[in-house]
């Protein structure tokens, strides 16, 4: 899918070429933000992998032939001959009336309850992400998130040089005592901690849901430490069992906020997400959104609007989740005949199974060879602002036919009893020791990696 | 347009309402950035300009129903029948390779050569001016600026925390000798100076062009004092008379970032742009563009390459040329028959009327009586970092038809005749001595203003 020419990045090391031409002249201009902009190492791999013949288990791309392409034709024809003069015009920096009206009965399953005035239609949640960093995040400021983290969230985070500082999960998601005791750390060593950024519902990528019980817990101890807290919930509807549960939002709506996106439950091409924040933020953030990008794209929130006005949305969702559900059985049953000693959760919704290689294999060091062998993961790596993660990778079911992800596991496997046999044979592979690699990097994110 | 709630903003005034009661909880916690971000005064205004009985010569929305919408309608509803699943779904952070390939034809008449490779799409060009100045400019780096320039622009460089340093004017654009000038003193100052941003064509809202003669000598400045320029250039097909003058960048490829947009040459409201910018610098924007919003709306890239393949777009832009070109003679004969005391320039091109007010009267304080009198325009502070342009205001003649906007004159003149009336009995307005106004502030610019 990315087009670009892979890895390669202006960096320090083209300061000068091998005959001391400058390459880039411009580097001494560049703004301090851009040393944490790096382009990732697996791009060019990517290229790779998007080829038909790969099996590509990387990507957070929804399958959109569920979608009813002939409906959605029809509505924005529709669109065009009664409100083109509308859609194809500039539009309100704080997006459009009407579609704010709507998103409200599309938060209600998570119970978030707000006023169409509190919301900011975005580029995609990515763009809320962006603004909220920027309002709020100063150099060397903390933000605190969930270990591992979505890596487009870290490349926001990084781009306005924060320092992420992880908390661990486990199976019912973030750990409240972790959280405390890392706010406690962070308040005794005098640092700003700016926001706690976390995807409760079905997290990418770990795949867990933060339980109920837990839910007052954070925001008490968020509260306590009067730390703001971004809950990103792209995927708060695409829940495979039970009700959604209510948002961290519904619990102190003041000390939230709430990043909503249609990319996982409509279509992601429009680039359409939103942000509820407390009133004082939220003009904020618009006056932020209007330096950006003037106004969010009309003709995207209007195609949206007509979409839920005009289609069963509802019932489109649960098609979604139906079919999520599906894959995610495949997957697990796939990874259960064949890769027994690697470990796994069970996610109850979403797009993703987070993996524990077995014998400390590196997911990312492997990814070559699995690149090779015609199947694609997103190693662990990326979705932390440190060095960890080496020994894990992400597994998407949300684009490929269960066939496919049988075929995509079976290929890792065979990748895995190969390294295993190497390393049984030789000891542990030489690229596990990362010679040089510095501590902490943060990839850029790629829309390889939604 | 604006649905916001005008002109309120939570800024330090709200950090104890009169009961001593914190309005906004999170007043600490925004970054330093923030504290250039306010909204303009004029918001409030412009919620009421909006309203039908107004004659709004304020907006730089382009005249729309002088497109085919029943080309353009029929064209989506086949992009989705043929390329749904691709217009849908994410792509590239660089964006479509075939609408880049597109743009070179765009581009061509202002003689930018370039790759597509060369080519950001961003979410209108708004956002390529945000990732430059964001890929560029640390807080108190210097941006040189014309004297006046575009308020999205300066509402950027704000939010960056530049300081924006105005060069000045004339009938044949940014004047080569002030820049000199400017540039020596701000070297000798020690200053960093990132940007040289300007608009050669049809200037918003100067509504002047850089001189052909001038064109080479602005570059070789620039190039002395190692400065990059940055050539915003939405309006450089619609020019009245004769061939567009080349591209700065045409000049000199590697020390110019070339802006252009869709937005007045087909439609705002899919909110689609483009940089064009050296290799390196390139790579940059692509990953700031990516942190910020992962990639730009595919459906609306889509939308505009079917327009560009399926509609004979030159001759499109040709009939928004003729229509620009009547109402802005329609704005010259109501201002000499109506207000021939003030002074303005004679546009060749684009969108913008820049008219000085007789008397020294003010023309931010004249607006409430101008919208009472419903009649609206930009004063001209609005383009300027610094205090200047109190008896300034923009004219735009691209929305309201040729007898709206001799109304609209009609009723601007009367108010100035009331204003200048009240001064020779009165003498000057109270309101012109701007009583506790900070000496330089940045409107943060809104979609009404584009």
């Amino acid at each position: 899918m990315q087009t670009g020419d892979g890895g390669s990045t202006a960096g320090q090391s083209s300061r000068t070429g091998e005959s001391g031409y400058r390459l880039d002249r411009w580097l001494d201009s560049y703004a301090a933000r851009t040393r944490g902009m790096t382009a990732s190492e697996i791009r060019a791999l990517f290229a790779v992998a998007s080829r038909p013949e790969v099996v590509s288990l990387a990507g957070g791309m929804p399958y959109l032939n569920a979608l009813p392409l002939d409906v959605v034709g029809r509505s924005l024809a529709k669109l065009v001959s009664e409100r083109g003069t509308v859609a194809l015009q500039y539009g309100s920096g704080q997006g459009d009336p009407g579609l704010r009206e709507r998103i409200l009965d599309v938060m209600a399953p998570n119970r978030v309850v707000a006023h169409p005035d509190d919301i900011v239609v975005t580029t995609g949640s990515q763009q809320a992400l962006d603004l909220v960093t920027r309002v709020f995040v100063d150099p060397g400021d903390v933000v605190v998130a969930e270990a591992p983290s979505y890596v487009g969230a870290l490349g926001v985070f990084r781009s306005y040089q924060a320092d992420v500082v992880h908390v661990p999960m486990d199976a019912d998601g973030l750990q409240p005592e972790a959280l405390n005791q890392t706010l406690t750390d962070l308040k005794r060593a005098g640092r700003r901690v700016k926001l706690l950024y976390t995807v409760p519902n079905h997290h990418n990528p770990a795949g867990v849901s933060l339980s109920a019980a837990r839910r007052p817990e954070i925001v008490r101890i968020a509260q306590k430490f009067g730390v703001l807290i971004l809950e990103d919930d792209p995927y708060g509807l695409l829940g495979f069992d039970g009700d959604p549960l209510p948002a961290l939002h519904s619990l102190n709506p003041e000390g939230v906020i709430y990043l909503g996106s249609f990319s996982k439950t409509f279509a992601p091409g429009f680039r359409v997400g939103w942000a509820v924040a407390p009133h004082a933020v939220r003009e904020k953030l618009v006056l932020a959104s209007e330096a950006s990008i003037l106004c969010p794209s009309s003709f995207s929130q209007l195609a949206v609007y007509s979409y839920l006005n005009e289609h069963d949305w509802k019932h489109q969702v649960g098609v979604f989740r139906d079919l999520y559900r599906d894959r995610r059985d495949a997957t697990l049953d796939a990874l259960n005949d064949m890769l027994p000693n690697a470990e796994w959760n069970v996610p109850n919704g979403g797009f993703y199974v987070w993996l524990k290689l077995p014998g400390e294999l590196d997911a990312k060091a492997m990814l070559p060879r699995a690149v090779t062998q015609r199947v694609a993961y997103v190693p662990g790596t990326a979705f932390y602002a440190d060095d960890q993660g080496r020994d894990h990778l992400r597994l998407s079911y949300c684009y490929p036919t269960a066939e496919r992800i049988r075929e995509g596991i079976r290929r890792l496997a065979s990748v895995v009893d190969a390294e295993l046999e190497i390393q049984s044979t030789f000891g542990a592979h030489p690229s596990a020791q990362h010679p040089g690699q510095p501590a902490r990097r943060v990839y850029a994110p790629s829309p390889d990696l939604a």
